[in-house]
């Protein structure tokens, strides 16, 4: 039975540092069963990843890179509260893509968050997922993903 | 007591087919007793039902009717994990409509959705329900539904 | 043991009346634990706070204003189903800012919310939070808060 971390590993993938909250709310709350995280931007480092808008400044392939950025940082926000190996099922997936108005691939940028979720939880990544394209994000960052989690 | 099937049937409404999965997300999701499903767009059999945007090339009256079309979709994921009639109530509804920066009668779209959940489940059809105006959604369609449910 | 309703009066702060549900949706629908409300406007005795767009329109602490009172609403409507007393912790706040394109500041004025949701609840309003800029809200507002509160 291979781990979470295990996978983790095999990925090459480290989980980042969470994010320090900010103001009067937190990286993720456990609620029941269900751990909903904030929405996370792709920071890399403190540094973000891709600037707005998808369709015109950042190319959907740049985009799809950092919605798995977001998904890291979303599991480090996970991690936080339980064991990554306690987690059950991943539930729901909110992608926020900052689009430019013809922009029209949400999807395919959002596959790179649920691509993700799918190669280091296996079955149990198997979502419920919504893509939009908004105006503008935080920041000026060119995609959010906020997660919510089943945990044991 | 009329169930769910019966209302459907006397509302001369048929469930489509789910949609097949797309790369690693799902149409639904159960955690508990909730179904979370994903954003479903307005397709009816396989083709999408009212292009963007609200406000310019599409009329409230046209988004009105996609959103239904979304919450049958929506229905139809719901279906594939559980049996209609063991459906508790509609929790709530996220319903995202692709506007012209002038439009801002997100409202009248989202009641398309509202009330034929309405028709449907009757009591138990009155749920929570978020409608905000975005730049372009998927596929450049005029309005995406996601719909949470809590089944016995 | 400072009480809910203690600690509104202390920040002088009374719940407004539940807007009246339209259509076929509810202020609030509670889910097991969960109270999920609709998406709430920044409505003060029937009239909009602050209409659209930040970043053009209205200024960011505007904006930060009309979310706190999004909050209230959000509170009033939890309060049409339970005690506020028996909220064990605030989840979830989703926020919505319409935003002119080049407006970033989406989480200065979700602060608006955050803040006061941690200033009512103390530690129990620590929670999540997604914060996006989109094009256009319901009736040209400019914030729009969903809240989901963990009860007893």
């Amino acid at each position: 039975m291979t781990t979470v971390h295990a996978r983790l590993e095999e990925l090459g993938l480290t989980l980042p540092e969470v994010a320090a909250p900010v103001a009067a709310y937190v990286p993720a709350v456990q609620s029941g069963k269900q751990i909903i995280t904030s929405g996370q931007l792709p920071f890399v480092n403190g540094q973000l990843a891709a600037l707005c808008k998808v369709g015109t400044d950042v190319t959907p392939e740049e985009a799809q890179a950092a919605a798995g950025v977001c998904v890291l940082n979303a599991l480090a926000a996970v991690a936080s509260l339980v064991d990554l190996d306690d987690v059950v099922k991943i539930v729901r997936l909110g992608v926020f893509v900052a689009s430019s108005p013809e922009f029209t691939g949400q999807p395919a940028v959002a596959n790179g968050a649920s691509e993700l979720v799918g190669q280091i939880f296996g079955e149990a990544g198997a979502h419920a997922r919504a893509a939009v394209g908004v105006a503008v994000l935080p920041l000026n960052a060119c995609v959010e993903v906020e997660l919510v989690a089943e945990v044991r």
